[in-house]
């Protein structure tokens, strides 16, 4: 039997005891710190990177690192092996904590959907609290305990067709008499029946806590919204932990779908991560365990399989199936969620295995769906989901991106947390105008938002040319050669990052960009195309998704991510999936008009649409092959930059 | 500690352990031996009778004894405490052993329902089989697996809004793929929602069938039902083993709600009752484990409680509410039942804490509420239970009759099994001209038919007036003193019986019956003259209940059970509600038709109508204190033989 070895991790200070010949991103795992690890402990993608202070590894040291980093201790935590006991540092590059940025953006409130409805949306929450006084029973009155219940409740709300469990019905006559017949009934929208979820002593009606949740692959994003009065309180947003099993959607698939302990394994990872935003955010507002009675979910439909522990495998094989796009509402306790025992869980619907609840509840917030002018929205991530359509057609496509704009396969890229660069300016080939970081720390990292603008910047200043080829010609040092022998744009030395590391673009970093945006694009041109449509017959175009901070329309445009159309036409949306979560919760009309939208949303494929290939190719230079699709680029960065 | 005794028990062979001091009651019930006890053990009705062969007992030797049965080794099972090893004899008259009566009576049939109803109603059963071969997924259509099953479903059963488990959702795609996309759906009504219960592979859209239910207080009747074609297979029917914690509802209600293990301990009889006649069933039929995905239930309201762990406590006590009168379908498993794991549990709906689904089933299957005409229904039993109505109205109460129909409460009384006589005819005073018994054996007792023959036959022979009493004058020297000076008459002496005992009939016997039916009578009466009509005006009275066997309804009217009405007026429909619990399994519209009677039933409430108690002393004589009601039997038993 190997020896046992103690492996201990700084900063943090938790260690895990492992068998000898064990990884470190294992032994990581085991002790609950997070290491990066984007292909999913391949050794491919160079993101697990540690620095062994004490103790004997084996392996690990690839040509990822320099001679010094490797002299420093820096290994690959998912090809070390732990021969002896370690003390193991994770970088700030390597490390996935602190909380994202939470971005509300711009999300509209039940008035604006009264407004886009054109009819008053008004507050009817899909968990209510209503407090009735029951008469007492009597010898001319002597109706069942329930019926009492319902005609009561009935009054109340304007409604019949109640339906109530078992369990709570055996309860129901201790509750009512210890309560003297004053009851607050919490009652839960099922469609054409209302399901009576519980039954409290006395008026808890103003107690009436909802959370709405965004699941994405990449972070978590909680509101706790105030259904008596349709007030938001507070958010909590963090990294979804199923990212130690792999960064994207796929490889939590594979991983999900080798054993059941790994899908075990997966489900408890985000569980666990919801259960952490709700207690957060319960502990600040001091919520109690029947307090919070309802979370509504937007999650893409990978995320909502694994949390629901609904078998992902087909998603990934073609053609591409899902298990369930529209789900009824389930016990939230049924998976393990820390809201009321016997509180709610709406998932919202998907529309295909690469279309969302988050895409779906993001046409709803933004009001595509109810307006009779045709917009696009563009949900920028790993995958990029593109929505065109007005109150009549809808339809839908999703191209992968891969995560460069998520931070994620870049050498300095990082996700937009502390310490990221958001935003950036330069002054020319060889100076940095201005920068902000995430937290206004000390630079470790750039962000999905700050390469748009560097890239941008970059074409304008001449360092990068249409095909996005560094040009050796620039007037400046800062490009050289990097790590084997990959060209490569020194953007900050050592002496002014947060890690004493320099903060560099390489040419293969420029390039995962270029066909991350070129993806988008030839989305966005194909789906019109398949519309018969222009970029100028829509009256806005807007972007939501997975960028850490506010994106700057105008570089993305000059990157060639957005068409070039007015200004005025783009709008940055933000979290458009979790306003569309927290508007279902408030609103069961605005629940099923959710469904309604899953419903009349038609998935274009485009995997066997030929023109795909065409339309990226030609979408792989900056900002395009066809230059006049962007005369006001042309205009800003000139023919003479782009050689 | 008290020593270990062994009580074995003849006939049956079995035994249990007790300490000593344990009575024998408890000791039969340990060893899972029936033995009657209507008192629930409070050593006041005497019906506990049992034989001590061998080893010491103390106590139990009361007034209920004549001295030759005391030397004869009788005791009252539920006094005697053990004293050291026994071996203990069940005389038949204690026994609960054979199955009871099983009696169909009038059984509708879905083309009679159609027929009372003006309108087809077609074999749509709650739970619904069927087979569907489904298009594979491809990159044309790539729906989820739930929508392409959906979809299929949708368009064979030509109905929408279906809903889903999760457990059975995360099961969907492997059922699906394994089967090679051809399933059978196992399909539940749930009103405006149809739930998918199951999914299975191949086609099994054959092999749907259903229990069909009726619970009583004293008996447990079921039906084996094949869904595919409206075919009844087969029944069993068992007495209720809640028996042994008391006869009557009010008895059953206070031991449960004595402690959690009583509950549960009287939720284990019936629950174990049920699957012993399922399991009977479905071995007979050579049914397989989900061949039975449906189990339709009418039982009293009582009856449904404590099968569903409602607390009955309310029940019996001032204002008389139950839990829950009306309740949505469950997972039979939740209770434990055998059917499919995944099968569904149709209680039907009752009116009130006396008013059962049983009575609700009953007016169904009688056509009662389907006609304009207005019709009678009585239910005889511990409670009788009395309708009026048409199909404008329908009002209904109950009267507490006491057991003396049910065979219990009578010295000689027995349930209609084996050896009861059911019907008798008297010669003359002196002289029985025939009987018959159940099973046609020798007579070990009465039943509650039997009773109302002889009472009948014993007014019209002059061996009783019409208050009952026992007329000493009789040329006959078969009328004595009995046990404890109580005179009886003698009907069959021991050398004639099957149990070396006289059957006889005493003076509190009679006066049991008088009680029993004045009470039926009186309700009849309050309730006819609650709506101002009078026997005439109803089209038809139908008599349903706990009677073993059919009743002889010329002999009911002559002891003034029921009105003096034209013959032909006057209908035994044996279990109707059996008819009706079978009839709402086999269509949709019955079952909501059932609902729909429950909902317009006006329950009304006798104990507090003043003119009750002025009804019952009047209808306490045979047939009535008004002879005026009665033309048809003053003129068969003559004024001269009514003093
Ligand atoms: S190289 Fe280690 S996780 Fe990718
Ligand atoms: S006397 Fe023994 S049970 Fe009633």
């Amino acid at each position: 039997m190997a020896k046992t070895c103690k492996v201990s991790f700084e900063p943090g200070g938790v260690s895990a005891e492992v068998p000898a010949g064990t990884t470190i991103l294992v032994a990581a795992n085991r002790s609950g710190v997070y290491v990066n690890s984007l292909c999913g402990g391949d050794g491919v993608c160079g993101r697990c990177r540690v620095i062994v202070k004490e103790g004997k590894t084996s392996g690990g040291s690839t040509e990822f690192f320099t001679r010094e980093e490797i002299q420093h201790g820096y290994i690959l935590a998912c090809q070390g092996k732990v021969v002896s006991d370690l003390m193991v540092e994770i970088p700030p590059e390597t490390r996935l904590t602190g909380a994202p940025q939470y971005i509300e953006g711009e999300v509209p409130l039940l008035t604006d959907m009264s407004k886009l409805a054109g009819r008053s949306v008004s507050l009817s929450p899909l968990i209510r609290k209503t407090y009735v006084e029951l008469p007492r029973p009597s010898l001319d009155d002597n109706v069942s305990d329930l019926q009492r219940l319902e005609q009561a409740l009935s009054k109340s709300l304007q409604t019949q067709g109640f339906q109530m469990g078992l369990k709570i019905t055996r309860r129901l006559p201790v509750v009512l008499r210890k309560a003297d017949w004053k009851v607050t009934v919490v009652s839960g929208y099922r469609g054409p029946l209302t399901e009576i979820v519980d039954v409290e002593a006395g008026d808890t009606s103003k107690r009436n806590f909802c959370i709405a949740a965004d699941i994405g692959t990449t972070t978590v994003v909680c509101n706790l919204v105030d259904l008596y009065s349709g007030q938001t309180l507070g958010h909590a947003a963090k990294y979804n932990s199923q990212v130690r099993y792999g960064a994207d959607v796929i490889r939590r698939i594979i991983f999900a779908t080798q054993t059941p302990e790994n899908e075990k394994a997966m489900r408890e990872a985000i569980v666990g991560d919801l259960n952490e935003l709700i207690d957060q955010l319960a502990t600040k507002y001091r919520l109690g365990g029947s307090d919070i009675s309802l979370i509504s979910i937007a999650g893409n439909t990978t995320m909502v399989h694994l949390l629901l522990a609904l078998p992902a495998e087909h998603i990934r094989k073609e053609p591409y199936t899902g298990v369930a796009y529209r789900l009824p509402p389930f016990r939230a306790a049924e998976i393990g969620l820390h809201i009321s025992p016997r509180g709610l869980l709406y998932s919202l619907p998907c529309v295909a295995g690469f279309v969302g609840a988050d895409i779906v509840a993001g046409i709803f917030a933004t009001g595509i769906a109810q307006s009779s002018e045709t917009r696009m929205l563009i949900d920028i991530g790993t995958n990029g989901e593109i929505v065109i359509g007005n109150k009549d057609f809808l339809i839908c496509a999703s191209a992968s991106a891969g995560p460069a704009f998520e931070g994620s396969e870049c050498k300095s890229g990082m996700r937009a947390t502390r310490g990221a660069i958001d935003h950036i300016r330069l002054q020319d080939a060889d100076h940095v105008l201005q920068f902000s970081t995430i937290g206004s720390e000390k630079p470790v990292g750039i962000c999905g938002t700050g390469y748009v603008d560097l890239i941008a910047e970059m074409l304008q200043v001449g360092l990068i040319d249409k095909t996005g080829q560094l040009n050796a010609d620039a007037s400046t040092d800062r490009i050289r050669e990097g790590a084997q022998g990959v060209m490569e744009y020194l953007l900050l030395p050592a002496s002014q990052t947060g890690n004493d590391s320099d903060l560099t673009i390489s040419q293969s970093d420029i390039n995962n960009i270029l066909r991350a945006k070129g993806a988008i694009y030839a989305a966005t041109t194909v789906l019109l195309e398949s519309l018969n449509m222009k970029f100028q017959d829509l009256t806005e175009i807007m972007v939501a998704g997975a960028f850490g901070n506010f994106l700057n329309v105008e570089n993305a445009v000059i990157i060639g991510l957005l068409p070039d159309v007015p200004c005025e036409k783009l709008r940055f949306v933000g979290n458009a999936s979790l306003a569309g979560a927290k508007l279902a919760a408030l609103s069961k009309d605005c629940y099923d008009e959710i469904f309604r939208i899953a419903e009349m949303t038609t998935y274009f494929e485009l995997s066997t649409e030929p023109s795909f290939m065409d339309q990226f190719v030609s979408a792989c230079f900056f900002p395009h092959t066809n230059v006049e699709l962007f005369p006001s680029v042309m205009a800003k960065i000139g023919p003479q930059k782009v050689r």
